[in-house]
């Protein structure tokens, strides 16, 4: 680092407002909302998804209640070209939701995306192109004329190709690229230049997205910014007006409240903040925080680990434990301080009171969460934790929940016993309560069968709960092919929501120890399971969490028990 | 979630400040920091820092530079008890930094406290006591009076047990607990009793710390909040004021920047944002948010992933990939536009530049990161991407800066080659790279034994780029002992960075592949091995990793080429 970062780097310019109305705005009801994890979000990606992927996000957002959703570039390549095709041809857009799609102010680009438009009912054209200094001068070679005219030109390039087509309902959004690192009365030139083209009017609006690209301020600058464009734009009543922030400097969720508070009508961003670099604006995170503050965000995040699950397995990058309202850690105490007072708020709490919980800003409950992990235990501090002791002496590397939901039982234990245990009594804990080496839920002879096209055909015997019985079942691998069986068996769904596996010991006496989180019904448990071999192991997981979940007994239980 | 959130959660109260100033400031001089990683960071997590680790951390924040650093709440535990006397008895501490400590306003634990710290030279004694409505209606049971006495009498016995111990030089902070829940005036009527017993003069001043215990409202609203008690406490020129900011609502970078505006002097915080729940204020972010507007933060982040490494080794909870200035994906372009940009702008910088590049708000240089993950490449898209198919088709799941490096090796061959690559055709050019099978760098007859004490003690052949000979050493186990044989050989240090290892395939025909990062002198290299043992496969990624960073060749290279 520069002892002397002033010499190569700008400070940002303040902006004069000293009349800004922001800081006295208070939010009370939500902005429109518009989802870009289908195409900023997945650009961003080191594997970008797949079309099945792309289908599950877009179903995801449309449930949460996304109206407005960016679902790609259709002209940037054929991937994207393809999946807007399948959204309009395999009838998966609701009536009421409007799909939107980027593309670069270029004439062959506008016209390939109006070609993978054709037959939508409701669409969102959104053209951009730079207008920043830097751009200008390095990128483009165009002074303010030329930027001026290039956008206004394919504001009417637009314009014509909609009107040819009126069986859709055509919207128009321009982005000033780079909007952030551009003098605002060159951005305020070139938007009045692209609404004078489209002429919008109050009661058919055209939307004007002004992004921070990247971050370059702290965020009251940013909303002084705002509130001089909404102040001084032409045509202000027939525009919506949109941010779009990113979080460069980590202020992305500071810059949309503060920006919203100047005047924008609507926000674009990502799910638990995806994006280029790092990130858009994480839109759950604003959502909520309108929430908490009494106003309806009118998205529905009442199952907040489920949306978790499908942004992971959709963008193949973590929620970290830390983040707001969805991080494993967030809703937990561990200082005895707080858990002490958490503990005597709950206690004077009457129904229908207000939320006033210290230590807690959100009722986990209204999230899908359950008060098990509110309080969490690290009373075996330092050397003694639990799932340090279970990796030091025995190999485990508990999976993050898993830890959480064993230190609960270990918790009950010592709060029974009343006295510090040693590595061997928390083993001791772990076996008895994940069933390791417990024949009453255990398999039997496992068979497998790789059918044509790849798909295993497994059938196994299988002791549970005092039940003895066979089951078969098809799938992907052995897990999937063993929880279908399961399913069957059992007359309800089983499903495995996370997989950790690994080895311990090595060399001839290596095993594998496999952790699965599996839900049955709408109960959510782990199970454990150590074998030689990997695949037996995690069949003995699934029993594990099984045993400890309270599933409905097959209906043969009464002619085999044993 | 409740479709009407008004009638079960508050709104935030604005504060009526009409002539704030805040949002015409800008910060042009660092803050006084106060790392609490030790303290209010490692309560929050899963396994506290053992002793070893707490070590490490506190000559971390030392080699970065704070002078402040709250080390623990002595009288809460033995542990934290003992490692405050390891830090003065062992001589830790440098002269020109000062620990602090944390206690509750309660007679027998600051007793306590100041037991801990007998024969210290510099010390910051910080106490606290709740004073927001719901603590006291609900935990304590004491109105506004009652509060104000208990403040004001551990405040005496603070100050008298100090003016006991003249050796040491004293210095006192007080913390109004959940003040961002607390009406201003009541916290202005309780600090103003506390300073009046301290008695503190503009050349020697005390701290007064107000701390968002939990993030309840917009950065603003904070920001109105310290602006007000800066221009209402009095003996305000005798008083550091500071904060300490939570993250409940994803904006306590934001509440920490504008709250220095407002008019406060000092932050406490955590490196990368640790800390009960969503985290404490992140100091690293805060810092180079002020480094990058060419303000020297007076810390030291000039190699910011070996900083990274300690956080997540002492923590044991991982940073995430889009973490500002830090995560592994804030530097990366994936885009085609984007990369085009970067790239012309940095074709037309010349030195002495002002630092002004495309989607680049830092130059990754100034923090130890080097440009070749600026430009990343996910040409294959979807299904294709690399790491996809490796781990579809061949098992494999290379940890995430693996993939950054080898997605640079299968795109130098995508342009060489100009077509598209098959899962088969990147499974040979990983087997190239990284020597897989490769008889030119492999360890043959490894003999390991236990020592007395746990050490285990390695000798091997070795071969390695055309050179053949014995290495032998001890370490905690195999690969720490071959690490150290390797080192003795090479005449340097061989250091291990990440390590990764899964099986793939299943029973009898399951192998581990391992990954290493590893580190020789300034260069970083990953090496990867796959072996039916865990242990050789570990081994064959050292040598992989060797031999493709430019390593000194030993000595006896000579006499022993075959």
């Amino acid at each position: 680092m520069l002892k002397q970062p002033q010499l190569k780097y700008r400070p940002f310019a303040p902006v004069s407002l000293p009349d800004r109305t922001w800081p006295d705005a208070v939010l009370t009801r939500a902005p429109i909302w518009l989802s870009t994890d289908l195409r900023d979000g997945n650009q961003a990606l080191i594997e970008p998804m797949d079309i099945a992927r792309k289908l599950r996000m877009f179903q995801q957002l449309v449930k949460i209640g996304f109206k407005e959703i960016e679902v790609g570039f259709p002209s940037a390549s054929q991937t994207e070209f393809d999946f807007v095709r399948l959204l309009i041809e395999g009838g998966h857009i609701p009536e009421d939701v409007s799909i939107q799609v980027l593309t670069q102010a270029r004439s062959h680009l506008i016209e390939r995306t109006f070609e993978a438009l054709d037959g939508a009912q409701r669409v969102i054209v959104h053209v951009y192109n730079a207008v920043a200094p830097i751009m200008r001068r390095v990128v483009l070679g165009q002074d303010e004329d030329g930027i001026v005219e290039l956008a206004a030109t394919h504001a009417q390039q637009i314009k014509d190709l909609a009107a040819a087509r009126p069986g859709t309902d055509w919207r128009f959004e321009y982005s000033p690229e780079m909007f952030s690192g551009t003098e605002l009365a060159f951005s305020k030139r070139v938007v009045d230049a692209v609404t004078a083209v489209w002429a919008p009017t109050p009661e058919r609006k055209c939307i004007i997205n002004l992004p921070s690209t990247v971050e370059h301020s702290t965020p009251n600058i940013f909303a002084d910014m705002i509130e001089w464009m909404h102040r001084h734009l032409e045509r202000r009543d027939a525009i919506v007006l949109s941010v779009h922030p990113h979080n460069d400097r980590g202020t992305g969720t500071a810059a949309g409240e503060l920006a919203l508070m100047a005047g924008a009508d609507r926000i674009e961003g990502c799910l638990f903040g995806n994006g280029e670099r790092t990130g858009n604006v994480d839109l759950v995170n604003i959502a909520l925080n309108l929430y908490t503050q009494g106003v309806d965000p009118q998205l529905d995040f009442s199952d907040i680990d489920e949306v978790r699950r499908c942004v992971e397995h959709c963008t193949q990058i973590p929620v970290h434990p830390r983040h707001p309202y969805v991080g494993d850690l967030v809703y937990t105490s561990f200082s005895g301080s707080h858990q002490d007072a958490i503990k005597k708020a709950f206690a004077a709490r009457k129904d229908g009171d207000i939320w006033d919980m210290p230590y807690l800003p959100v009722d986990p409950k209204d999230l899908g969460r359950s008060y098990d992990a509110v309080i969490r235990v690290n009373s075996q501090s330092g050397k003694g934790g639990i799932a340090y002791l279970l990796e030091a002496e025995y190999g485990l590397e508990l999976p993050r929940r898993l830890q959480i939901e064993f230190s609960q039982v270990v918790q009950r234990v010592m709060d029974d016993a009343g006295k510090e245990l040693t590595a061997a009594d928390i083993y001791g804990i772990f076996e008895r309560e994940y069933g390791i080496g417990d024949a009453g839920a255990s398999v039997v002879q496992p068979q497998m069968t790789e059918l044509a096209g790849g798909a295993m055909k497994l059938s196994a015997e299988v002791v549970l709960g005092g039940w003895v019985g066979h089951v078969q079942g098809e799938g992907n691998g052995p897990i999937d092919a063993f929880v279908h069986a399961l399913s069957a068996r059992l007359g309800q769904e089983v499903r495995v929501l996370d997989y950790h596996e690994h080895s311990i010991g090595s060399g001839a006496d290596a095993r594998a120890v496999a952790y699965l989180e599996i839900r049955v019904g709408d109960v959510t448990r782990h199970g454990v399971g150590i074998d030689g071999s990997i695949v037996r192991a995690s069949m003995q997981a699934i029993l594990s969490g099984l045993s400890r979940a309270p599933v409905v007994v097959p209906q043969e239980q009464k002619e085999n028990v044993r």
